[in-house]
């Protein structure tokens, strides 16, 4: 059984994290004596893992599918604690509280520690878990992926966000109307970005963290009521990774808290 | 004179990208002819990146400080192009849009391509120029500093953003309510966040990019009303950059545009 652990993909991650990069064995090493040492470490580890891993999201918050979407990539097994953003109860909010002072969503309790904000979370996975890889190795394709990520992640997701426009105003339509400019005004900027790196997905035919970024907000544009038909290159992107099992799997209407009228709708 | 560029920063960062991380020298290598034909490709390289490596940014404009920051940590030489938000004339216009499509400040031109998003940017320059860093070594510090970058990018610099602040009310003293309810909101999150990150600076003692995104916030936070007063930790770390010369010399008031009567004041 432990046997298994050890071969499992966290296993061998938190095998690579326990060696030195870059240095090559120094005369004189016991290789195998080493490897024995850290599978036993890696045993105990991964069992804490696959305990302990928890993430508190909500199924069609945007930022909690970008880490769904990154932890099914990378097969990382983990409790789903679902919060409704309408109504939590009180003791979910505690235990929230106790892991996330700032109350936010997502926050993932990993390796035993919480960390929020989804980009950390889905550079921190890449780093401690890299493969399968979620950015390319390239700097250059590494920087393309991240521009995808932060056009939406800070221009035009917290100005979508129903906090945001509810301040705008407390009529529906007006909230609807600023969350719909705020949308296209950002897909607009994202398809001339897409013109030069999207092949099959976003940069190039590799699934990738800007993927991650960019199903959420596609799938948050319909909902808000924004015209995705202006966007051909981003709508075929998503439309691709519909055909992807680990966004099939992460997909809002496939977690526990999709409505019955659409559960298993994965469009 | 070549050799002097050699021996340049740029130039032994960009030999290191040439070589494979990872990868020990294999039986029968010839160390020395590798070293001679990476020197003569590093040579031409550094000559091309001190040419051409262009800025276009803005003196007051957050994500431009936080680009110019790192940018100055690392020593990087650059063209600083100014834009000024309000009213750039026609032919720096037309430049930025052949530079970036987008027309969005900061773009930089480096390295023979133009890359957009403050944050892309500082990890782009962490993989091509890594020391000095500014992002720790160990993967949950580097999740901290992230942390702190996106609460800064996405949570807070989007909602105050005069242009979202001028969409939100025309009245000017409605869009100075508007900022100061967003920034106060986020440094409030933040200050939590800095309980357990900060030293010196906000993770640790050591400047990082998690700094880069802070001085320009509470610089904003300040020049658009908030009460930075309520925020005792951001406000004391902010006091330790200005004493940091990366930060005075990157300051909105030591570039081109500054106003006459704040000019040099690093406050």
């Amino acid at each position: 059984m432990n046997i298994m652990w050890c071969s499992s993909r966290p296993a061998l991650i938190c095998l690579k994290r326990q060696l030195p990069q870059c240095t090559p064995p120094q005369p004189g090493s016991l290789i195998l004596p080493a490897f024995r040492i850290n599978f036993r470490t890696v045993s105990t580890m991964s069992e804490k893992m696959q305990h302990d891993t928890i993430l508190y999201g909500g199924g069609v918050s945007s930022c909690s599918w970008r880490v769904r979407a990154a932890m099914a990539i990378k097969n990382i097994e983990y409790k789903h604690v679902i919060l409704s953003t309408k109504a939590p109860d009180e003791a979910t909010l505690k235990k929230l509280q106790e892991i996330n002072p700032l109350r936010q969503i997502p926050a993932l309790y990993i390796d035993g520690n919480t960390l929020t904000q989804s980009v950390a979370i889905m550079e921190y996975l890449e780093e401690t878990r890299p493969e399968p890889a979620i950015y390319p190795k390239h700097p250059l394709n590494r920087a393309q992926v991240r521009q995808v990520v932060e056009l939406i992640n800070s221009g035009i997701q917290p100005l979508q966000n129903p906090t945001v426009a509810q301040r705008y105003s407390s009529d529906e339509a007006k909230q609807k109307e600023w969350q719909v400019y705020w949308i296209e005004k950002g897909l607009t900027a994202l398809e001339k970005i897409l013109e030069k790196t999207s092949g099959k997905y976003c940069v190039g035919d590799e699934v990738t963290a800007a993927d991650c970024a960019l199903a959420p907000q596609i799938f948050a544009a319909r909902r808000f009521g924004a015209d995705i038909n202006k966007f051909p290159l981003a709508v075929g992107i998503y439309n691709n990774l519909l055909e992807v099992e680990a966004f099939r799997q992460s997909h809002p209407f496939n977690q526990a808290d999709a409505p019955d009228d659409k559960r298993g709708q994965i469009v």
